[in-house]
């Protein structure tokens, strides 16, 4: 039983369908064709604003060249120092960037709060001599499940803003954390001041498709060219379009996510003091200690060992198409052990 | 009726049939699943020997991730002028390199020549105050729709080889120089000197599925981090294997390329004398000048204009899934007018 | 009797007296030092216009430090295809700018003129499947000692201009040139539409000093994040301003430069029909034939031989403090052959 | 009185007249002159085994030329948090290596020791998905004057060795750690372990020259081509490689680093319970609070403050040409208040 990642998952027969439906035709090429051009329009549509939204194939595509197009090579980019554009992404911001260099802040349960932000900023020297602050970023909801509320988002953008920087946020989970949240899309990002987003769709449901959504548009030119340049514009972008397409207008997104949320809840639940961090998302961080993991392991269930050992640590992931019989499983081994 | 590009086409019945398989299960991501494993197998058994393959989403990713592990940064990458590196990939060997300079070279029909590179690689200069010649990068078919034949791949690789240099070649359109030379993947790969090549599917019929393809299995690990690094290491690694698998195992490569080169050479031979370059697979390349060529565009068929005008030239290239009554409209056009 | 290069000469007096006054008492470093904050004011003076001047140790770092301010990593700099920084720098405009690609045309005797260029702006692709023009570079002197008149880069740069590019001016052997010229040194730089320009000092008399002149001030501050991040910051930075300073001030820029025109002139007479390029600076290029050139080093004459062999072609370079005797002797020896 | 950086200083009269006696005759340009061509043996005295040496005009070069021979793109490269490389080079590492990532580790006394170190390794994520752990960098003397102990560089060596990373030395203050130690120069280099250092003489009495030295002799070739790319092999090499050689061969090296020393040493002691970090080079870290700090700045001596505010801390450092009338009233001023 398998609660390793989400991108274990399968991809929903919407998302299939819509890739079939796409499959017709002689269609213009990189991104001129009907599906890819609904893009914007659909995701305007989402957020409540004119936006630009560009198809990539991977989530570190999108969290680096967003990250590009905000910070120059001698740039700063601050990050919760667990984020996963930190240490999940072979340094990519910095391959992107041309060089950028990371500057990695602790934060209580995955989330970078205003004093420890403000600190940073107020303490990165001026001069020549060292990176220049560029940009923040946050992710949604974060690398240890939890969700950033709108007006925590709020009050980091406006710091980052009046020092400067741009403001990324990494939403290889967003749905996640909007359905938990229970707000509109808006109220997490461009009216709490984000500047950009990698807007994932692949781990809860697609079968490969992220976008990067521009809320400022300035970035956008910039963008295109780092795209096309790192391999990231797909000749036939239909089919990735299509599937981003399916994903918000079917209501997958809102769909899948809830329903894997609420299954991380109830395992949550299970777990009792075990439990590390709120779940707010579709992860769980256990403190099991090393024997009973071992066991939990030796059950049949499947996850990642986390932190530092031995403290036994677990991360658990549950895919928008987790069986429900695993779930209660592990729940009933939780209770148990 | 589009013979704009290959790219314009849609996926085979095949590959969508591949995906659809592959949809079912939770499987470990990040390639540690089924399909990925056996990408080595099935590649090793088309080309006749061992070999490492990897999936990408492009062929502009699977070229400058190739040329990176040839390349230092301070390197030279030796290429025909007119070759897709060097002007429809937005500068991507520079970005995946780290700095490496085209080293542009003229060639009769895209096909590079033994005395033109010989004579490039004895004349550039030694010494620290020059790029260090590191790469030769072969286009398979080439750009103007011609094939190289095996033994002139061997004849550059050799020269290459005892210069110190690899060498790459660009296959995005790979099967249909196969299908035309009716040779073996091996001839004019490995046995002619190949060191690592980009192997296309998208333009033949698979969705959106490139791999990289190693002939000289040192190269690998640097392979697989500037993968990652670059955003191009898919987390649902399976439904592009699939694409792979099922390209290679089903036939389709050669079917759908073979038909592509018989279509493409129909509108070769009915464009007699307009004819550019000899047509050696789905690409024709004709001097219709421009009232002609204007013609032909009225008369309801879409192309690229092609070469400095205002000489009229144009490109066509023929799909894998073009309808023959297209071919046949076009070929009647070009015969009447 | 050594013609190979400028960079073989010493360092004139006034720059050794120049040094050995500025090192005295404790002074800021990194530039805070009152000869670092003069360098604006005197080279405003030197070219009538406020312009910002940043010292350097190399003309390789010059040139690409000040490439890099004006094009993106997807820029094309446009150059001549012999230029200095396309054949002589390592690839640094590359790893500078982060992998800007240069686009190389022909010029006569050095000199690239508005017709190629104009066409190269013209050709050059649109969209994001190309690299972008982003930057023009000149060479003044030229890399064949020839010289631009004021109306030929002013022509030049108003094409690129107009085609949305900026303008810089590898002034290696400015002085060279100015000193041919007889013009102001605004004449054929700000007021002909350069932007920035590498200003050399070194081969004219300097121990070893550049200067990067900014006459767009709006790029400033990158250069100067770029030049720290580069290792070229001096941290003792008043010995090399003070050698810029004294260059300037004591009108050894113009007297050197002089001297080592006049004494070339001599040269280019006295080699006949062997000259292959006007002599305009202080560089002779001749076509004596590979026994007449053998003869010549054999006579005790050290040179570079230029240009594909078999020809037989020869470059000369003279010094500021080349001695006369051995001019005369070369004069000679270029006569008897 | 100035303490702010030994930057602040002038360069030695034996420096100057290094540079005055090159200063004859037409040589070669760079690098082929009798005076760059001794460096790699009067190196390879100096430590007691065979070297090559290399000449760059400052440590920020020197520190990233060696770091980007140690580091692909894809490298992580450990270090002390506060080390230069990390907070006072604009990001250089990343710059020059292509974009490695910095791991920053915390220091007592700005040395690393064994057990930081040795976690770091161990908890490093193996796999493509996080950079690979690629170098160590020391710094000798630390950032905050204190010196690693020849056993403590090999069990650190070792450590990095073993986990498959390269050592690197930055010894911008490499002088006064080894006029402290009182050992041979080999023994915190070469025979501890380190593969290739920067070799510092500006800060102490050379005019502008630093030097990168390696004792692994494979990484050379790299190096001199990333060194020409990055505009920092100078055309006139002599007048470096002439301070360098002056620098070692008149023992200038060891008498400025002691007598700086010895005047810090006389600071630390009056500083008493101020002191911060033991005073093992020419470095003065204090705790004075606020206003002892400022009464002190009014009474006409100028230094940084250092560290977090409000604690008051201060850093003084004392020059190789630092008069002794200064430290003495630095001295009776500490005493006093």
């Amino acid at each position: 039983m398998r609660f390793l990642s989400d991108n274990t998952a399968t991809a929903c027969p919407e998302i299939l369908a819509a890739i079939e439906q796409a499959n017709h035709g002689l269609v213009r090429a990189y991104g001129d064709d009907p599906w890819t051009e609904r893009l914007d329009g659909v995701f305007s549509e989402h957020f409540g604003t004119p936006v630009r939204a560009f198809a990539v194939a991977t989530g570190t595509a999108a969290n680096s060249l967003a990250l590009a197009t905000l910070s120059p090579p001698y740039g700063a980019i601050f990050a919760y120092h667990e984020a996963h554009i930190a240490v999940d992404e072979c340094g990519a911001p910095g391959f992107f960037s041309g060089g950028a260099q990371l500057a990695l802040l602790p934060a209580s349960h995955g989330r970078l709060d205003a004093a420890t932000v403000g600190t940073a900023f107020a303490n990165h020297p001026r001069g020549v001599h060292g990176v220049q602050p560029a940009a923040l970023s946050l992710t949604q909801a974060t690398e240890l499940g939890t969700a950033y509320r709108p007006a925590e988002v709020a009050q980091l953008a406006e710091l980052a803003h009046r020092a400067g920087l741009k403001v990324h946020m990494d939403g290889a989970r967003f749905a996640n954390a909007v359905a938990f949240l229970g707000c509109h899309p808006a109220d997490v990002t461009w009216r709490a001041g984000v500047d950009v987003m990698s807007f994932g769709a692949t781990k809860n449901g697609a079968l490969t498709a992220e976008a990067v959504v521009f809320f400022d548009l300035t970035l956008v030119r910039d963008f295109e060219l780092r795209r096309k340049r790192a391999g990231h514009l797909l000749s036939k972008s239909r089919y990735v379009a299509a599937q981003l397409l399916a994903y918000l207008e079917s209501g997958i997104w809102k769909r899948n996510a809830a329903r894997a949320n609420a299954l991380a809840q109830r395992i949550g639940i299970a777990a009792g003091a075990a439990l590390l961090h709120p779940v707010e998302a579709n992860e769980v961080f256990l403190n099991l200690g090393v024997a009973r993991r071992a066991a939990l392991r030796t059950a049949g269930f499947d996850f990642y060992d986390w932190g530092p050992e031995p403290a036994g640590e677990a991360r658990l992931v549950v895919s928008w198409d987790q069986r429900e019989q695993d779930v209660h499983a592990l729940c009933a081994a939780l209770a148990r052990s």
